[in-house]
């Protein structure tokens, strides 16, 4: 298809009608349908019914006999050892460098930058304390890691990905700065690109030289077993690098269950070097008392060990890959050649990311949203919400059916078109 | 009997032989008994076994037929609406001013601090930004409360408690200090000396005039349906008679199911002014995207209603209270009259709290140890971990068998005679 930058103004409003008429078609449909979170599907929930059942009483009493601690009562403050186990697979950490938690990552990683704000990442330096905090937000990132900042009023400082994950120019200069003291990471299927760091700069991460002592990068491997493909990215076990370079206190990992059993009723965990789960612990004795064991126990005896859980994950990317392949078909079919749309066909994760027409983003957002196409609010992927650009769309395929993205993604492709002609048409008077 | 202050020099030493004889044969039994925290015994927890399985794929699909949320999925930040109803109805307040939440209320108490310290419990001024923090500490009272306190470098005052309540002339002398910012409470079944807080204390307490406007009270009411006796005791509802002073955003009340179901996997709850509950929602969005909805559901539908939660505590009460009475009765045929302990007879809750010749406290719980005999570490119940007069020691019954219960109780008191005699024959030199 021919570049719409190369249209004539005539050209220009002779396909801005067209597409008006698609547009308004598709409107008349009435359709409702949410592309805007990634949330997983009825039928990816139904995977994991077995849990509902998985611990009777038969099972628990066989499981834990001869067990010294009643999983049922108080106590085992880091979780219990058989799913310590399963995430150190996952993870490829000892079992010793886990504390399994509850419900939720989100929970762990606001808690974990309230410990650095109150107590200080090393346990002596209060954040607080600071006159000025910042985090580099790789972006377009995870808008709910954004708006952990912005709730403890640490200044975001965006650092641009490549596709091979952050610009690491850009992070090394940008450490310089003794007030940088973290940086959000979703090392894998990225949050919302898809994209997995490269083992160059998982190495330059770990070899990081930063002015602030207490710098702690917030390593979110949300979508550490997530494939979409036959083949998983590869990621560098990040404290194996860490290592070479003695700066193991530099990252902590965290993970969960959540896209992979059930939203909200999960297991989350938190990985780090010995000398952080110290830390860490010795403010989570305060905390609680301990996570829900008979939760972590239903996940254990539901997928038995971590091959178990990979063979579950088989089915999640049995469901979601179809729903990638029908938007990014349609996306080829309806865009490319246009010149006015950029996109990711991730390996694995839950989101595509679409980059359309510098300056038209919310107008596409505007336009899909009142033909009954949520996304996600347009900016959300970068730090206060605003994208300089004002190009990034995240597209969450996972919760609406294959027959529901395509007519979807039909429709966002028009708006797409239609924002780009209205402002290329505008760019020729 | 004799008062032990009456015995001669020579009686005291004769008495001393003759308990250190007792105490020996104890010793030589190799006991290995814990009496140190509130833990449900296992028949206790063996009560909710129907837990396990009490959400299986049918019934959950005939619950949420029809409903607009999937609790298998992310959502319901506030908890699931079922299980908020119960709770309102199980502390009188109306439903939108509970927030339902994870296993542990203790992290939600943790928590609630967290955000005074950090944003202020007007979500204004943030507590870290004073010279001093003070809180009330009604003493003996809950080292898990005190220890949050001390983690945040509060300042702990203590209050008597008085069998009626915390000691009112001393709370509203105390409050005048614009740097006394809040009050840890344990109104009903209070934990260690199970008195509940008077109609006039409850009173007195909501019509407070505090210096600090921002002034809060934990108002934790852990045993709120935990009776041991027919007739519960009558704790009026705060909310209710804050009122009538206009301060219902004084209290924040919690409580959850860790002794009603499982510790640990139970289910926890905030109840709240309308105000407090829009501060408190204004940071949990970004803390969670919600907690675990099915373990709430799992709740639900394993009790139906109120009503089935109540009958449910009647089983707890039919196991605790012959462990209460085994305990009491031991008390009385030992140390009767001797004039050298007092204790609690609580009509609910977990605790008994006894009072020793002051300055043999810690001595009595050393004894109790090398005999086998595991205590709350004596101090614990006041504030910094310092009894003042090291005489306090809490006793929990909950976690032996009667049996087990009779040993350790009658290997309690030789120890507390022991340690009277040990003082008072050096009195008389």
């Amino acid at each position: 298809m021919k570049n719409l930058k190369d249209y004539s103004k005539q050209e220009l409003i002779e396909l801005k009608k067209e597409l008006q008429k698609e547009y308004d078609a598709f409107k008349a449909k009435g359709l409702k349908l949410d592309m805007s979170r990634g949330k997983p599907a009825t039928d990816q929930l139904d995977l994991s019914n077995g849990m509902f059942s998985s611990v009777n009483k038969a099972d628990y009493d066989n499981h834990i006999f001869n067990h010294p601690i009643d999983y049922r009562n108080y106590g085992a403050l880091t979780g219990i050892e058989e799913l310590r186990d399963i995430f150190a697979e996952m993870l490829e950490v000892p079992a010793e460098n886990i504390i399994v938690c509850g419900n939720s990552s989100l929970n762990l990683m606001f808690d974990y930058v309230t410990q650095c704000m109150i107590s200080g990442s090393d346990g002596m330096h209060p954040w607080i304390n600071e006159k000025e905090v910042k985090f580099l937000c790789p972006s377009p990132g995870y808008d709910r890691h954004f708006a952990i900042a912005q709730y403890y009023g640490i200044k975001m400082v965006t650092i641009p990905m490549t596709g091979k994950g952050p610009d690491m120019d850009a992070v090394e200069e940008a450490v310089k700065d003794p007030a940088v003291k973290g940086m959000f990471c979703v090392p894998k299927y990225s949050n919302p690109t898809g994209e997995t760091y490269s083992a160059e700069t998982v190495e330059r991460i770990a070899a990081l030289k930063t002015s602030a002592k207490d710098f702690r990068i917030i390593w979110d491997n949300a979508y550490v077993i997530h494939d979409l493909k036959n083949e998983s990215d590869f990621l560098p076990n990040i404290f194996e690098v860490l290592k070479k370079y003695g700066n193991e206190d530099m990252v902590v990992e965290f993970t969960s269950t959540s896209k992979i059993t059930f939203p909200g009723s999960g297991v989350s965990c938190i990985a780090a070097s010995a000398r952080n789960i110290a830390i860490i612990k010795s403010r989570l004795q305060f905390q609680t008392i301990g996570h829900d064991k008979l939760n972590m126990l239903r996940h254990v005896i539901f997928f038995r060990d971590f091959e178990g859980m990979r063979a579950h994950m088989e089915k999640h990317k049995a469901i979601l890959a179809p729903k990638f392949m029908a938007v990014l078909d349609e996306f080829h079919s309806s865009l490319d050649g246009l010149g006015i749309a950029e996109w990711t066909e991730p390996n694995g994760g839950y989101f595509i990311s679409l980059n359309v027409l510098p300056g038209t983003a919310r107008r596409v957002g505007n336009l899909a949203k009142e033909a009954g196409v949520t996304l996600t609010t347009v900016g959300a992927t970068y730090p206060y919400g605003i994208d300089p650009k004002d190009e990034n769309i995240r597209i969450a395929p996972s919760f609406p059916t294959v027959e529901e993205l395509k007519k979807a993604t039909k429709l966002l492709c028009i708006c797409v078109k239609l924002a780009a002609v209205e402002t290329l048409e505008k760019e020729k008077d």
